[in-house]
Formats: C-alpha cells, sequence, structure tokens
C-alpha cells in the first residue's frame, strides 16, 4: 500500500474532497487491484475489525460489493436489512447505529432513502468521541461517493492502470446524462470530475436537469459573472449565439428540495444542457444515468421510447464523441432505455463490467483507509 | 478462559441455572470482554464448528451479536430466516432443526414466537442421542435466557470489572418496571436477580402484572405464608399500614396462558407494585421493558402517554432511587414511552450500550461454554 | 482427494454425465465425508475463492447446504436473494449474473424457477471466455443435479462406504414415487439412475406421469420397439397379460412444457406405472417426491388422504420391498402425504437425515471440482 496522509474519519460526501484524497483512494484502489489479480485474493488487513452493512435501503449489487471487500480484507462482516430489523419496532436509526457500535462494529457502511442520514450518523460517533468510522453508501438523492470514486478510478485506470490520478483527466470532455435532478450518483460524480479539472456536460430534459439546478450548484461559485462560469443550453433558446450555452437566469428561485452545497467549479469548466448533442459533441466519457421508471407516473417524463429516442445513448450517437469514446453506467440498466443493449454490451465502448471490478477495489482502498488506523 | 466444571448441554432457561453455573458464564464473560479489547478481537477456539441462528420470529439486533460472537470464535454461521425458508412449505420446525442438525450444525440459536420450541428442538436432539446444543435466544413469552445474562453481566462487571460474580448482587434494590406479564426478558430477570440475592422490584400496572403472576410465580414455593414471601402494593389497598406491600390473593385462579415454572424465592425477596414509586424508592439498577404497542389495541393500556407519565422512567424519578442508581433496557428502546429520551442517552444513568456490548461477550461465553467440547 | 480428470467448467445437467464423471464425485465426496467427521471440518482448498448463491427463487435448505460447503473448503460467500434485489429494478438476470462475475466471483450458484436460467448463464459466460462455473441449483421443473448426485452418493455409500461408485447400483431395483412430473429432482435422478444401470421403477397417477412423459423420455432412444424399451403399467389395462407392464403409446402427442431430452435406456431398465404397488415390489430403493400442494387446486389430485392411500410411504407397503429396503425423499416432506410420519422417523428405513449429509460432502465435492483449477 502507498503510504498516505490520509486523515479522514468517515466518508460522506466528495463535496469536500481534497486532490491529495483523490490521488489516495486512486492509488489504494491501484494496490488492491493488484491483489485480486493474484492468486489468493485475501489480504489479512482488517482481520478482527467489523464491518456493518446497515442498508436501510435494500440493496443486493452495492451491499455485495462492499460485503465482498470487507472478506477479501478479512474483516467479519454482519448485513442489516431494514425489513427484518427492529426499525419496523420503533427504534430510531440513530439507535439502531449505536447498537451496532455497542457491539464492536469499527465500519459502519450505511444507505437510506433519506439525504444525510449517514451524516446523522457520523455525527453521533464523533460527539460521542468514538472511533468508528461511517461510510455513505448512497444517501437518498444526496451522494453516493463510492460509486463516483469507482467510476473515477474506472476512467483514471484506464488511461494509466499503474498510475491512476486525478490530473489525468484534465481537459477531457465528460459527459453526464440523465435524470440528474433524482441522481445521487451525478451528485457525487459532479464533485469529483470537476475536482480533476475534465469538463463536464450535463444533459437531461428541464423536468430532470432544471435551471435551478444549475443555478444552486453554481451559486456561491465565487464568479458572479454568470456569463463565464455556468453555461446553459436550452431547446428555445437557441439564438443566442452562443449555442447550446446560456446563462443561469431565476436566481431568486428557491431550491427547497435539494440538500446540494454550492459548488466552486472553475469558469469554463460545467457546462448543462437540454439536448443530447452538444453534450456528447466530442466527448471522451459518456455517464448515462439509471432512469428511475416512476419518474414516468410523475409526469415528469412523456415515454420510455421518446426518452430513448432522445436521450438513450447508442452506438450511432456515439459518433459524435471522440472515435475511443467509453461509455459508464452505474448500474442496474434498463436496456433499451437509457441506453441501447447493444451498446451495453460492446466492449469496445462499454466500461459497465469494468465499474463492477474497479467498485470492489476502491471500496477494499475506502476501508483499508478508514479502517487502517482503528485496532 | 477459567477451568469451570459446566455440563449443560442446552441453555434453555434460567429456572435451573445453579450459582456456579452463573459465575462460570460471568468469569467466561469476563474473559472474552478482555479479548475484545485487544486488537485482534477473534479466537480460534471454535474454528470448523457451526453455528446456525434458527430465527423463525425475526431478528436483527440479537441474530447480529450471536452472528458476531460466533464469528470472533471463528466458528461458521449459517443463518436461516423464517420468512424465506421452507416453514412456508410446511414441513415442522423439528424437521428444520433435524435438517440442520444433518448438515453438522454444533449449536442451534433459536427464536420462536412460541414458548417451548427451543425446548422441544433441544429435547428432540437428546433423544437422537446427538452432542447437538441448543440455545433459547428468546421463545413467546417463556425465557430469553442470554439476554438475562447479559444483564446480570452488565451490573455485576460494573461492580467489579475483574471478577464479576453472583454475590456482588446480595442486598442490591432491583427494580423491573413495565409490561412483565409479556416479557420473556423479565421471567429471565426473574431467576437470576432472585439467584443472586437481590432484592428485586417488579411494577406495571395490574393489565400487565396481574396478581396471578405474583401468585403463580411464588406458588410451590415451599414458603406458604403469603405475607412473608410475597408482597403487594395495589393502587387502592393503600390503607392496609403496609403501604406497597400486599398479600397475595385469588390461589384458586388459574393462569393457564404462562409457560413459567414455581420459583423457590426467599421471603423478603420478591416484591410486586401497580405502583411505580415503591419500586423505585432507593433501587441500585432500574430495569425498564420494552412495551409492545400492541398493548394498546388489546385495551390493556390507556395511552402511551399515560404509560409514560406513570411508568416511564425520567431522570426526575430516577431521584427516588439510589445516588448512583443504573438504568438497563434490553431494547430496542421506544424513546419517550417505557423511558425518557434525555435519560436513555445519559451516561452517568444508562447502561443500555454496554448492555449491548456485554452481551457480545457473553454470548461468546456461552457458545464457547456449550461448544468447546464438541469436535 | 483423487487425481482426477475432470473437465467439466458447469454443472447444469446429469443428461451427459460419463460413468467416470459419476465416480469422481462419489469418491471426492467420499474424501470430503471423511474429512467431516475430522475435529477440525475446513480445508483451505478454496481459499480466496468467490462463491456466489444467486437464488432467484428463495430457498433455505439448499441454499445453507451450498454455503456450508463452501464455507468449509475456505471460500468467501455471497449471497443474492431475488427479494431484496434489483430484480425488481428490471435487470436481467444475465446482467446480474455479469455483475456478480465482474465482482470476482469463481462459482456462480443458480436457481431460479424457470427452466434454463442456469444454463443461459453458462453459455453467457462461456461467450465472454471467462473461467466462471456455474452449477444448477435447480431450474424450474428441468434439473436439480446435485440433489441427485448426493441421492446417489447416500444410497452408494450405503454399499460401500469407502468406495462408493456407480456400479454399485447394477442390478438394484430403485423405486421413484410421486410427482414426477413436475420434479426437477426426479429428473436428474432418472439420468444417473439409469446410467448407474439400475432398473428403474417411476409410479404414481396418470396426472402426474402421462404416458407423454415416458414416451419423451423414451423417444429417440434409438430401441424403437417399445414392447422391450419401455414399459407400461395402467389401472384399466391390467387385463395385457404383461400385469404392469405397458407399451408407451400416442407418440404423435406433442410435450411442449418439458425442457427434457430424450434417454437413452436400455430396453430392461425403465418401468412406468400408475399403481405404487408394482413399483414397490422387491425394490432395493424408494425415493419418495414432495408434493406440491398446488398440485390439488390444479385438479391433478383428489385429495390429499387419497393420493396418501394410494401413492404415500408406509412401513405396511414397504413390505412388498426387499426385507432391507431404504427410503429417500429430497425434502421439505409433507409428513402424512408421501410418506407416513412413523416411516420418515424410521432409523431402520429411512435415509433422510443421511441425504442431508451427504449434501454437504457431495457439494464440497461439486466446488471443488469446479473450482480447483481456477486461481
Amino acid at each position: 500500500m502507498p503510504t498516505t496522509t490520509w486523515n479522514r474519519h468517515h466518508v460522506l460526501s466528495l463535496a469536500d474532497f481534497t486532490a491529495a484524497e483523490y490521488d489516495t483512494v486512486l492509488q489504494t484502489a491501484a494496490s488492491f487491484q493488484e491483489v485480486l489479480s493474484r492468486r489468493t485474493k485475501k489480504v489479512p488487513t482488517l482481520q478482527g475489525q467489523v464491518v456493518a452493512n446497515l442498508f436501510f435501503e435494500p440493496s443486493t449489487r452495492t451491499r455485495s460489493s462492499f460485503e465482498l471487500a470487507a472478506k477479501r480484507l478479512s474483516a467479519d462482516t454482519l448485513n442489516f436489512a431494514a425489513a427484518t430489523s427492529s426499525m419496523t419496532k420503533g427504534e430510531t436509526i440513530l439507535d439502531t447505529a449505536k447498537t451496532y457500535l455497542a457491539m464492536g462494529t469499527d465500519i459502519m457502511v450505511v444507505r437510506h432513502r433519506e439525504a444525510g442520514v449517514p451524516n446523522a450518523i457520523a455525527q453521533e460517533m464523533d460527539r460521542l468521541g468514538v472511533r468508528v468510522s461511517v461510510l455513505n453508501a448512497g444517501d437518498g438523492q444526496h451522494e453516493h461517493p463510492s460509486q463516483a470514486l469507482l467510476d473515477l478510478f474506472t476512467i483514471c485506470s484506464l488511461i494509466d492502470p499503474n498510475h491512476p490520478r486525478l490530473e489525468l483527466l484534465k481537459g477531457k470532455k465528460i459527459a453526464i446524462v440523465g435524470d440528474i435532478l433524482h441522481s445521487r450518483v451525478a451528485r457525487s460524480n459532479i464533485w469529483s470530475f470537476i475536482a480533476s479539472g475534465a469538463e463536464l456536460h450535463l444533459a437531461a430534459p428541464p423536468t430532470l436537469l432544471p435551471k435551478l439546478f444549475a443555478e444552486y450548484i453554481l451559486e456561491e461559485s465565487g464568479e458572479e459573472d454568470a456569463g463565464t462560469q455556468g453555461h446553459w443550453d436550452a431547446e428555445n433558446e437557441e439564438d443566442t449565439g452562443t449555442k447550446g450555452h446560456n446563462n443561469v437566469v431565476g436566481k431568486n428561485e428557491n431550491l427547497s428540495a435539494s440538500p446540494h452545497p454550492p459548488l466552486s467549479a472553475s469558469s469554463s469548466q460545467l457546462f448543462l444542457h437540454w439536448q443530447l448533442e452538444p453534450a456528447l459533441q466530442d466527448a471522451d466519457f459518456v455517464m448515462t444515468l439509471r432512469l428511475q421508471k416512476e419518474r414516468m407516473t410523475a409526469h415528469l417524463l412523456p415515454s420510455l421510447r421518446e426518452y430513448h429516442q432522445l436521450f438513450g445513448i447508442t452506438t450511432t450517437k456515439l459518433q459524435l464523441c471522440k472515435p475511443n469514446v467509453k461509455v459508464l453506467h452505474p448500474g442496474p440498466v434498463n436496456r433499451g432505455v437509457e441506453i441501447s443493449s447493444e451498446l451495453m454490451d460492446d466492449p469496445e465502448f462499454s466500461l459497465i463490467q469494468s465499474q463492477v471490478t474497479s467498485g470492489v477495489a476502491v471500496r477494499m482502498a475506502l476501508l483499508y483507509l478508514l479502517g487502517s488506523g482503528k485496532a
């Protein structure tokens, strides 16, 4: 493992991650990726430590990834699933967490459908003065930092497998396409990609990427000249001369729903589009997001067919991108909706399997960094 | 580990536990508590043995505690959850147990909503002449011995951390407050606290602690002079001169619901109250029980608010107790019902977190004592 | 472990198992049975490997058996249960399998209510050129090979514990009784018992063993003279002179429901009956199948009572068999339906517990044979 100066007790959000922290995670994950290629894929690093997966919101994929990461570090794991738990008996979430603390848990991996729950648990642990670490495995529409870190690792490892690092993305064009408004994955991705110096393009229908979103994430970024810092591309405003780029307006509207803190993006890094094409144009990486089908019933979308036509990623549409463009998706995929079935399975373009593999290495890295100083 | 003369094959009830057995569990748990404070919290004691958690009634807290205890002894664990099991296919409970026996299970940890199920499984194992041990993890309204043992260990360890033993409780006043009638935890606690020589005070509304209960547990105790052995304190009978203490009456009523065997309590040890105050007066320890909210719909209680006012434990009410009184609760807690939220979180008084920690050590001790002679 | 020439990547069906493969499984299982009798029941064979139990159809019994087998080989296990999975989110089964592949799974144990799912996953793994093995743990009404192999091992070990092998069953009379039409266990059993050279008698009511079934499994067996290859015993046709044996008729009917390939049975090996008695007559082994109670609602059966009377196995009916006859059942058992409660618990006749024990050894053998060449 690389020697690092990691001082973080919890991983709750990427909003305040430093470049050094990103690089530490990337380097540590690269070391574990190497371990995973050996005959014996286990290391004794966390032997005797307990990793509790507190999944108040059910998830098989993410829970299995964390569980396997913990086991490969030789930790013992406890799985808490909300369905069969005493949550139904009226116990509070903090009480549940404190119960697992008292049992001897060293690291809590927390998923909850409400934003802020992992944060609240971490604060409680700190208040109690205990050394337990909390790792956010997805909270509401807030953040999913381990997913964004594995995305980052997947891309950086592709560019330089031996020495993945943040600066490799500097100047790369990355498009995030889909239901950005409701995506905790996208929120975490935005922090890491902006930190890398990449040029980030968000594309979605207006109902899934309202102007308010742009305004909110750019708010207090220190650059009040919206014309240089935020870029907006709206279907009916293409006569502005700066095709696809529009100023952020409506600053006095209120965005009460989002727990997202303001972003310090440099002026030329973040672009928002209500059309797919300008986001794809010359992109190096395209990340398409899972579409929650319940958005349909909420009348935020006309039909899955129309969504796929407008925002679904296909081999044909990729022709707008750089020739060696790669496509990512956090999974699980709705084939034929956010991405064509053919493209998803095309190893020339798809990094989707690679993301899952990276996930184990990145989660081993996070558990290692949080846990190695403990016992 | 201390050398002991432990001969018990199953832990089903504390009704026939000897003082030597209590002390063996306490001493063994103290040894494991020390193991749990080391850097590496695992011991190889039960390597290769299989602990099957047969939870016919779902439970996250107790199951996690047993699972962690087993893993820290290096046993392999199997989790059986009724919901996804072949119970729905009509297999009998004994057949399920025999299937886990045939797979090679060494210790079965059994929870069931019907009283007597762990007992029936243990009898079947004995009948078959196999060396499998059964540990009752809660059966109906009967017993929950590991919970009572961890309560005992929590209190005794507080008094003498290095040498917790039963006699430390001699003469201490312990109050158990709440739904005693329906509580398997209370039933197990009564055995251990009486065995310790403590003075035990039970307090609850009449619907949750009927006279019949007192009569039943005192029946055949060998001391028929009720005036000296059982003490009853009823709201409308305070003019008896012996405030708070009343004779047990109505011996000819039938208590068909309870599987509880008679108790051999000495004359001055067990007191029952329909009011909280006499139980709290000068108490050393107060154990408050979880209130099952379904008792409300069964019209056994007027309202949660009124219950809390009359029987909920608060910092104010604790002023009746000894100055260094401690409060216990088996969890999960209904904050603001059986205990005030403020008190629950007050480390000066609350032993609730300490109970959970003790739980792992005590369960390691029980698994060790049952399993070490096996393989 | 015996040195073998095992070349199989997947275990999906017994239809194409060779005698050498059967004997390799039997011998390897015998070695592990010996390991399981030692003090330390674990071997480090699969350390660092990951066995994922992908149970799209819930099962506690079979999943526990595979999980324990994997743990005793020191593999890490991941449990996937459909109920809490992203299957509800619309992900395809192959995508789920590929996710577990990408996480680093070495062996997938797959159960699904649809026939062919394990096969489809195996084909996908082969198409991708990866070394992952797939083990069918029951697919629809198709096959359940590990169950049939443990049945085979149970019987052969009884005859020669030190050297269980296929040829031990040559000439033995084995009766399979019950809902053969819908049983994946029976389908796998038919392959292995026929391969062994045993004389196999299937007995069931006409609705659960239609002539079409016989026709189908005998089709293309290379022996078109039905009078010598297939034998049929129908209730209303006992005046044929060959009591209990009847020719297969109705070849032009279509059997669209069954995924079962044709069987190469020699002419004197397979007999079908609509009555129990001729199947039991002089039998060495009787295997009775679980009756799915939903067959009743589908009007395939008159009543459980009548079924038990006609096809339920009892001590009395066993008097038709060889004196040392043994009874098997794949479990879970409906006591008093397919087998009498008394007989099930009679150690003189019942091999049911022995089957469960064999299950762990046989599954260790399969995981070992599939996994040992990997890492």
